[in-house]
């Protein structure tokens, strides 16, 4: 049975136990000493003195320190490439990066940007890795927790307009802005015997109390395994980083051919992309102030929470 | 006047020196705990005792260590522009990433990954930041030297195959290769007096001692100030980051409408994206293993040096 470890106020971290955080004397600059501490010496851990808080006294932090790189995966489950209007086939793996400064708390406000008409939201898996990856590492799934030790929940805010109304479709405006990666509240330490909980998790998001995200992490298309291979290959990735695994159909963004002609047709011009995609989404309601998110990671089978994210949208001052 | 920083094994640092090194005492850990002491004091900095060593005994390093950020521009030379097809009025300032790992020496091998055919060199003028970036900060030209502290060249290499034949055309795969981001040799420690320095740089590119990219950075589209400004309202920029300004004209990638048309016809179909690309390049003699570059970055007047590079070419074991 894994760990759930959570982060609150600054540098204080513990282990969820029901309403209770058993708060850890140990505080750990990052995730990273936390993970060392803990797979190194497991029963010394989980023995070290521990105050007891109720939980509705404290507010929760992203269980990971924002030191890290976030790698991403884009089209990898077959529900979203079809919403999105791509090929449901394999293909390959799409795969772009976060800034470090996107992560926020697991309850904090989205903060719509200045001119984003297009906020859009991506449950998504994310894996933490307690090893460096070696460059060309072969990572399988019997090799996969030698360096992922720990699950947690994410959101991969997107600003449409942004992504699409960016030169060449470069996403880091869309993706990269502050509050567009809540994380947590859960950073679940796994143990050996959970490989397969990887496979095995239940993502859901409800907007505004109506679900429209549901799907289990064995729908993912490029699994961590071959991932982290593929990513090993040409660059390093650090025990820290985060990767997420990409996001299932039911995202507000819908991708009919009009919009795949509007963003063809208009390549060279951003200006003029952005508008004509905006023009094509009129019919669907984008997140606005005053919404509300209600995130959830549960093992398939229920038994094993990892934790739930309830985040309200905010216009930029 | 400024200061050349050069970085030399593992943890030392120097002052160049014409043929010299003056070895500084302290091993700083990164070229930001430098900064800091050299900008907080640079007469104690100066005065440090420093055991002087011949160049051609020491093998140069990047002057930056790999735990930071790395934002570019893209599209930022109209004459870049327009070999790329874009139309050569400002649009917006395309800001992509590239991970630390790409990060190699002045003097390193450039390596070709497998699968790669279309390799491509892209000059550019870094600035290295002294200070973290509030959010939101307005940098002017006035203010622009309480954050920018170091100026470095660095090649932003590109696999034009795997960017342009990526999922959704993302360019961390293209771009983010290890060895995609010679840096140095020298960190040029920019002082207050010297601003204007940073719009009267000249770039010069040789491949196999034919002049390739000749150029100068007054003609950068969008100006440091205003990309500082733009990034720190959506993302963390801190001491340390570089942000690599882009690229002039004279690359290998010759965008024709020809090439435009291969993207744009098969765009959902990454595989014959990249396969019709490359069929229009076939013209054109990309980098292949042997080829040698050197790159150089001085005044405009070229009284002060801010370096050269000089990068082989080899295949991916």
């Amino acid at each position: 049975m894994g760990l759930s470890i959570v982060r609150f106020d600054t540098k204080h971290w513990g282990v969820l136990e029901g309403n209770e955080i058993a708060a850890l004397d140990t505080r750990y600059p990052s995730h990273r000493e936390l993970m060392d501490d803990y797979f190194d010496n497991p029963q010394t851990f989980k023995n070290q003195s521990a105050e007891r808080i109720p939980l509705s006294t404290v507010r929760l932090l992203a269980p990971v320190t924002s030191d890290i790189q976030i790698f991403c995966q884009g089209l990898n489950y077959a529900t979203h490439r079809e919403e999105g209007g791509v090929k449901a086939e394999k293909g390959q793996n799409l795969i772009f990066t976060k800034p470090p400064s996107s992560i926020c708390g697991p309850y904090d406000n989205i903060v719509r940007p200045k001119g984003c008409e297009l906020l859009d939201y991506e449950i998504e898996l994310a894996l933490v890795l307690k090893q460096n990856l070696p460059a060309d590492t072969d990572v399988t799934d019997n090799n996969l927790l030698d360096y992922v030790g720990g699950l947690t929940l994410t959101n991969d805010v997107s600003a449409r307009d942004f992504m699409f109304g960016a030169p060449m479709m470069q996403w880091f405006k869309g993706k990269g802005q502050r509050t567009f990666c809540p994380t947590g509240p859960v950073l679940y330490l796994i143990d050996r015997e959970e490989a397969s909980l990887i496979d095995n998790l239940h993502l859901t998001l409800k907007l505004n109390d109506e679900v429209r995200q549901d799907a289990t992490t064995d729908q993912l298309i490029f699994k961590p395994a071959e991932t982290l291979t593929e990513l090993a290959s040409f660059a390093d990735v650090n025990r820290g980083d985060m990767l997420l695994t990409g996001t299932p159909g039911g995202v507000i963004l819908n991708a009919t051919p009009r919009v795949g002609l509007a963003i063809l047709l208009n390549f060279t011009d951003d200006g003029k992309r952005r508008a004509k995609l905006v023009k094509t989404q009129r019919a669907a309601r984008y997140l606005q102030p005053g919404d509300s998110l209600v995130l959830e990671l549960t093992s398939r089978d229920g038994s094993i929470s990892l934790g739930s994210q309830a985040n309200g949208v905010v216009d930029a001052a």
